[in-house]
């Protein structure tokens, strides 16, 4: 009985690090799903909640550095909630996460916006990529950069 | 003296993982210098040895991506050497590093790349910001993941 109690917790440990890193790489998909549902909503707020909400937030785009999370969310309201604007439906694909330590992980991916009220045929869909860095903290993973680039309209 | 000797060891092992991530900081930051001397001597080769040789190599720039060492390469030398192309001076700025476990690093920043053959004002300079994602292999630190993005020009 004592041997198969050892190789039991043996096994129990050898197994663990890869049980949270698969249960790690759910919870960071659940911060990007959770996006989605806030943004689909018109939910601007819900949406920053998946971002660290620190001065050191950096995110990127189109070559150049917002810094910290208000100026973040500053970003997004005057592209997407300003007068004429529209938040559009959000839809996320090709996800790829890398779990890097217990504490941070890379999900890189492609985002696409339908904008349904866009006149302008060229501007109805926004597609790109992203790479994100994401860091667990007592309250759950957090994005804590985001590199963000759109495809050239044609 | 015994007890000078655990207070030593027990110092050294408290300093050590600071002292590591000081290494690995250091490590990270010389494979972006050894690009850029590379690249200013028109040696593509030589920048190259900064990636990940594998096909798991993750590139994205301009909001697409391309997958492997080689269609990295490739993309390289049908902007930057091919007819009437150059290489032009590369310089790198604002470089921030997060060491992110023992063998996975973080570094952003902003590049620049001067062409002093183009006629084109517009043209002349490009500039831009990058995440890459860097693993420490048995030879080193190895860019696994590039998602760079230029500003747009005027």
């Amino acid at each position: 009985m004592r041997a198969r109690l050892l190789a039991l917790v043996t096994t129990a440990l050898l197994l663990a690090p890869g049980a949270r890193a698969a249960d790690d790489d759910k919870d960071v998909r659940a911060v990007l799903e959770a996006q989605v549902v806030a943004w689909n909503k018109g939910d601007l707020d819900g949406f920053m909640a998946g971002y660290w909400n620190s001065e050191k937030l950096s995110f990127i785009s189109g070559g150049t550095i917002t810094s910290g999370w208000k100026a973040t969310k500053e970003r997004y309201e005057k592209r997407y909630k300003g007068e004429g604007k529209e938040m559009g439906k959000l839809t996320f694909s090709e996800l790829h996460v890398e779990v890097l330590s217990p504490t941070a992980a890379m999900l890189r991916g492609q985002f696409e916006v339908a904008f349904e009220k866009e006149k302008d045929e060229k501007k109805k869909l926004a597609r790109g990529r992203f790479t994100l860095i994401l860091k667990k903290f007592p309250d759950g993973w957090k994005i804590t950069h985001d590199h963000t680039s759109a495809e050239a309209v044609k």
